[in-house]
């Protein structure tokens, strides 16, 4: 086997578990979270200081690498473990999700999806097959099925606003002159993912040492979460995963969605729930039975000066913070909250409170407003261990029974505690 | 004293020497290299990887950080020291270079500077009494005086090609309606330096903690040269530097100036050759009796995707290199070329050479093709530390007083051995 899976605790109150998995490249304690590392680098970070967050496991786009530099150039200098420098486990998504959400498609049928590459304008098409080829040169000890990724509500019957925050597809049904009908979309999609899984399968060459997960699709439908759950399962695999989830629709439907389905895959192996999410989706995803999450949050918002707290985010370019000097977060151990806890001497501010140092709200904002890369890198770290931090907190509510310490001391992962998703400040 | 200098060993075959200076910051060996952390950071370099590169002490630019964020919130943070988290030793410039390089200036006079701000166009008024009230909020612990950097050589009298690379007041030369004499700007100047000199000392207010040097100008004029050394050095100060070098003249101008100009300043006190430079104007600057450099190259060639080595430049956007598996310098040991010297485990190229891998050339040609952050961070690391190898084996060669090793090891270091300064593929 590729792949083990030890499940270490169980919470009764909820359907959590605490688990360990091991692969080819060493393992990671379970619920885990996956920074997204898009072009073979988590964006801006040498991988030491990745590393540093707690992160375990990385995750790859195969879409992104497959259109540059190319499934068999990472190949031939080793795959993207050597590539990329990471020694540890790493897994990469099929690409179909970018396909649907990034490009323009001009074909979708039962072959696979046709579209524009968004580097070069060419014509790229990408089949279940192909997808599992870039995945094995790329070497990934967990890699994913190619699926058909449906929107998870009737875009039709969105607001302009509500359908702008959806990603998948949202072009290509805009474009379409068919009249869009969400149930058969929803069912086309089940049909076609169960047939290109078991393409998948049988594309597979390295099961030896990549392990490759099912992905249960069927929109915010239950009934069609329960067939799509029933026909993926029934193909054997190390792992499953649930898509389709965090594409724009609510947090009360990623939670019906998440705590409906994940019941429904085999107990004794892990359950990846794919693009979850803020700290209150992950908490759920977690209380749900979910054992891996993935979010490109920490960069995406690190990049646009938005810190995550516990209380909520932190706009580090408001001019409050300008002679601000306390940390983002005085309870976070990052490297740019608590440089010392990494070995780094900081100098303390002088005239101020006792004590190293640390990397100022102040020097922060400074070094946005002067447009200096340091600024996404540090607040793209901080992000990365906020949210590894709250999975050692969600670990540890499993391993004791008790989620108050944790709700205690996330209440932005705790619904109802702010007015809107992981946002003090809006 | 603020500062100390001790000499360890002298070169007897030429007027290197070893040394340490110790400040209230901590000490670092002479011959020593500074990195350029221009707004109040080395750009994209995390600290502790600046640390990692071997270097000891840091440069910073009072012109950019006083326009932004301004010498008084960087004094309420703390001091340049805990704003931006460096612990060791530092030294800030006067502002004088740039507002010269780098602005529109509107009127020089015996007073100071006015330019426009590149950050908001506003008008600024730079004189010795402002530099020094700035640099005594950064609190470094060396501070530069401001002084008038004349162009080096008539630029007049160059071609247009050459007056492009001279990188001090080409603008406001080239818009004078006055017809440019050189002879009387380079005395205009010496004349201002040691007047605004004496201004810089009444205004300094940190002498217990902050040491302040003088700045030898003159062109490449050797009398002017010998006149303002005796004019800067009859100023009781803890160093002093030689300015307006490695401002667009060439080599062999370098040279001259720097040997003639050295053996003028005080023997028992640290001498700064400022903006020095490409690895042959180093290993001159040292062999000359030169104790520190700063230059920007490493971080503005890493930008650029020039990699430097002991052969010269290696050009990674090169295609050449798409599947090149080896490290930028199989001698290095900087964080790229050999990651497991800083207890990094990085996979090995499988089917490729044993042992430990690197980021190879092929990888860091991929951050650069694909915009990646990681690419410009990765090669600025390599390139500090392949100036900070170089100091290492400078210092060697003056303790040993055997340059060979060095001209052995560092060809790009020897006048005559490659066809362009540092760069092997020109």
């Amino acid at each position: 086997m590729a792949l083990s899976f030890t499940i270490l605790a169980r919470s009764r109150s909820t359907n959590a578990r605490l688990g360990r998995v091991e692969t080819a490249h060493g393992g990671f304690d379970t619920p885990a979270f996956m920074p997204v590392g898009t072009q073979g680098t988590i964006k801006g970070l040498a991988l030491p200081l990745v590393k540093a967050t707690g992160s375990q496991i990385i995750l790859g786009n195969t879409y992104h690498l497959m259109l540059r530099p190319g499934g068999s150039l990472v190949e031939k200098l080793g795959g993207l473990h050597a590539f990329a420098g990471w020694p540890g486990p790493m897994l990469t998504d099929s690409g179909g999700f970018q396909a649907y959400s990034m490009s323009d498609i001009n074909a979708v049928n039962d072959d696979g999806v046709t579209f524009r590459s968004i580097i070069d304008g060419s014509s790229v098409h990408l089949t279940p097959e192909r997808s599992i080829e870039v995945q094995n040169q790329l070497g990934a000890d967990i890699i994913m099925a190619f699926d058909d990724c449906p929107p998870s509500v009737d875009p039709t019957a969105q607001s302009r606003a509500a359908q702008r925050l959806m990603v998948t597809q949202q072009k290509s049904v805009a474009r379409s002159k068919k009249p869009y009908d969400h149930a058969r979309r929803l069912d086309e999609a089940n049909e076609r993912t169960i047939r290109w899984l078991e393409r998948c399968k049988a594309a597979h060459r390295r099961a030896h040492d990549q392990s490759l997960f099912g992905i249960v699709q069927g929109g915010t439908d239950l009934d069609r979460r329960t067939r799509s759950a029933g026909q993926v399962t029934g193909i054997d695999l190390p792992g499953y995963a649930i898509g389709g989830v965090a594409v724009g629709e609510g947090f009360e439907e990623i939670v019906k969605v998440v705590e409906h389905t994940a019941p429904l895959l085999p107990e004794a192996k892990p359950r990846y729930l794919m693009g979850v999410g803020y700290e209150r989706d992950s908490r759920a995803g977690g209380r749900a039975g979910g054992d891996v999450f993935d979010c490109g949050l920490p960069r995406g918002n690190g990049r646009n000066a938005f810190a995550f707290t516990p209380t909520g985010v932190v706009r580090l370019r408001n001019a409050k913070y300008a002679e601000d000097p306390s940390p983002i977060d005085p309870t976070c151990d990052c490297l740019a909250c608590r440089p010392e806890a990494h070995g780094w001497v900081f100098p303390g501010v002088s005239g101020g409170r006792e004590g190293p140092g640390c990397y100022s709200k102040g020097y922060l904002r400074h070094l946005f407003m002067a447009k200096e890369m340091l600024g996404p890198i540090l607040v793209s770290l901080h992000n990365v261990r906020h949210f590894q931090r709250l999975m050692v907190d969600i670990r540890a509510a499993i391993r004791d029974d008790d989620w108050f310490p944790l709700a205690r001391r996330w209440p932005v992962a705790v619904p109802g505690e702010t007015a809107s998703a992981g946002d003090a400040e809006a």
